[in-house]
């Protein structure tokens, strides 16, 4: 069986004009990994209507499960939801469920729940509510397309509510030997290795110490221990 | 005249598997700005011939400048150069220019240069060589897909030496203003303005300090220094 496949869409335009280091795309493929849930493309757009419909489509269409991040608070840059309704055929509108929620959450605080903030009680017909247990405001569930917010302590306590209710398959394993020599001197022995065993992922990555020492971390990543681990003896027996 | 367009392909199964927090994005993102080539779209995937070969193309018929990063060193898993070139209806193979590069790198270092290391000088048919300063395998541009490594510290180099070669356009100027104050709150007044003022970007980012006072970051983006100062000073007003 298959795992279930996911992407990962990042709206905003902070982005794309370097004003900000995105961290959420990490944070969710350490997530996923463990589940056996594999993700195959994460996408950063901008903060433009027709652009998220497209995209959620589009990716919505190729993997099970679409997670996206940011775009779902109170101000006039917030057109996740209404993108999301679109590309989904929904229709959208403050919910009471959500509304409630945030009538709770801003009694509690001694905050006024104005225009603004009702703003985040949009949420599809047919969306399942995420959780938020920090601001309050929900994310949503709507076919395999799950909208969370984008500051970043929010989508974590999201993807915390959301994963465990996901089906997941097969954990990727992963292990990892760091070899003192460059990655041009053992590349034809990993090459063949890895020809022989095309049920596991080797990957190379270099580093250069401070002190210019060099050498290449190989990874090995797949679904069966001791397959991993067979893998990681033999290249510890041909480089270590 | 409008700006230039740029995307940004990242390669790479460590970054999808959660293994590496992907920077090279942020980094070409905040060289872009100030050139005024506006960055479009982020995306990420997997080693994967054919998802590369796809994205490519899609992507560089999309935008005047497509960056890659990841995927141009000596090991099997290796292989953006030879997606690329398909992607563009290049021939492929070890061209002299590139491999002269490599020879005198290896000579000077006392390192051999074989079979592995010389799968670097694999460039496309009328590619220009992108110059790597640090490990000397170049980089290429095709058409207008520029490739380049994934390691930061060579990616950034070539950078450098890529985008003073390229035609900009109005530079993307930002400014912002702090305010003591949740989105909500500010989120009717500012979506007025932004309203009143199509040219120009308005961005609000919500922050909680460690000691649980939060605000709201108010970022105006735009191409005219006098329209982005008169914004600054509005919301200075406004909020301040």
């Amino acid at each position: 069986m298959r795992n279930p496949t996911a992407a990962m869409l990042v709206i905003g335009d902070e982005i794309l004009s370097g004003r900000t280091r995105e961290g959420n795309a990490h944070h969710l493929a350490g997530a996923l990994a463990p589940l056996g849930i594999d993700l195959r493309e994460i996408r950063v757009i901008g903060d433009d209507h027709a652009g998220i419909v497209a995209a959620v489509r589009e990716l919505a269409g190729r993997v099970d499960h679409l997670f996206t991040s940011g775009g779902i608070g109170p101000t006039h840059d917030d057109i996740t939801a209404e993108a999301v309704a679109e590309a989904m055929g929904a229709a959208i509108g403050v919910r009471d469920d959500a509304r409630a929620i945030l009538e709770a959450h801003y009694a509690r605080t001694g905050q006024e729940l104005n225009e603004a903030r009702l703003r985040m009680a949009r949420v599809p017909e047919g969306a399942e509510l995420i959780a938020n247990p920090i601001s309050a405001a929900p994310g949503f569930s709507i076919g395999n397309v799950h909208v969370m917010a984008g500051v970043p302590a929010i989508f974590e306590a999201m993807v915390a509510g959301l994963l465990p209710g996901l089906t997941g398959g097969a954990p990727l394993l992963s292990g990892s030997v760091m070899v003192e020599r460059g990655e041009g001197e053992i590349a034809a022995a990993l090459g063949a290795l890895a020809a022989e065993r095309p049920e596991l992922s080797f990957g190379s990555y270099p580093f250069t110490r401070p002190d210019g020492r060099h050498g290449t971390n190989l990874v090995v990543r797949g679904q069966e221990p001791a397959a991993v681990d067979a893998a990681l003896v033999r290249l510890q027996e041909l480089f270590g």
